[in-house]
């Protein structure tokens, strides 16, 4: 079935990248917010960037193919302080009963050697957090849905070009799935009964202390065939 | 749950650009086989290549952040006119009755704007089909199988990055999720029971005559949220 064709992974890139400037104008104006200024006074950066956000994306318009129109996703970018301590602590929460009990011993070994756990710091100290919610239906009316084929399918590839574009950015970010954690973050982030959490990512520039686990990984002839 | 840190979108993103160039290069070779070349002939061309990528591959492994390691994705580059055109026979055939009976009024309403249909010449066309494959579970023994959390949002993700890769080298696809017709097409790729069509990929560059259908989307406002 093509009702993928014409999808546009350039409008896409183009939005991601867009996320991305912005991302980094907050950052700008969070320094600013430093020097004393006030939250909304530093806020005009940003509504500027995504004015320009606008304009670029429509002069692309002409030139990137259209998307199959669903785009059933929505972007939340999370800056503010005490909402990502509120999403740390429904995170956190949820983690540990899936570590201690819900998800079992096959599950905990699994992750073992990623060494992780349900302590999430990050989620305090990253300066953004991007919640990817997918919509796995639309909304015409009260009693009219409007199906979205391969929703998820469709949103992770947003995630996908997303996930380029940040490192393009020279960001860095993790690609985390907070289980059973989607409804109480759907709540407290206002997201309406049509959309679920389908990924977590923290944003920010790589701490100085930072280091990357030596894990060896698939070879090009293991995952591509040419035939 | 973090079952996706480490994640690397670098690395695939670098996989996906010399999948790239390899495409291209293919293009080269073929070019000499018009010149009357033959196909093994020109085939050190695309060995080279791979050599070459991975030993970028290799020099990337330094920086680019580690993968969750369950990789769980091959990518069939089908260059052959005749696999090409025997994949286009089983498509045509299975989205026929996709269109006239399987799938019903509903769907081949909301088909009709994206002025889809079962006739897929683009299979015979286009100069490479990149399928790829999900693994929904690995294969650790005869008895054995290695749970691959998220495999579909795995796949999808590299999906993203492959089509932002494809676009920047200035090539031209469309996103298709052939509908049924994924178990006869891994039988003719010969690939094992654990891997499922996700996705197939027309590749090439764009027709001198191709148009892009004026269709509006949705506003940054209405997909992006700033809390």
């Amino acid at each position: 079935m093509a009702i993928f064709s014409f999808l546009s992974p350039f409008y896409l890139a183009v939005l991601c990248v867009l996320i991305v400037i912005i991302l980094q104008n907050m950052k700008k104006s969070e320094g600013k917010k430093e020097k004393g200024e006030t939250k909304t006074e530093s806020r005009p950066w940003v509504d500027e960037d995504l004015q320009d956000s606008t304009e670029l994306l429509a002069e692309e318009d002409g030139t990137s193919p259209s998307g199959a129109h669903t785009e059933p996703w929505t972007f939340v970018v999370v800056e503010d302080p005490e909402v990502k301590h509120k999403i740390r602590e429904i995170i956190e929460e949820e983690e540990e009963i899936n570590y201690r009990k819900r998800m079992g011993d096959k599950w905990v070994n699994d992750l073992k050697r990623l060494k992780t756990n349900w302590v999430k710091e990050y989620l305090d100290t990253a300066p953004y957090l991007i919640l990817i919610f997918k919509q796995v239906y639309g909304i015409i009316s009260n009693t009219k849905k409007r199906t979205h084929y391969y929703n998820e399918i469709s949103v992770s590839i947003a995630c996908g070009i997303l996930l380029a574009a940040i490192q393009n950015a020279g960001l860095v970010t993790v690609t985390t799935t907070p289980l059973n954690c989607g409804p109480r973050l759907r709540l407290l982030l206002e997201r309406p009964v049509n959309e679920k959490l389908l990924m977590l990512l923290p944003v920010g520039y790589a701490s100085k202390s930072a280091t990357v686990p030596d894990l060896k990984r698939k070879q090009l002839e293991d995952i591509m065939v040419v035939v």
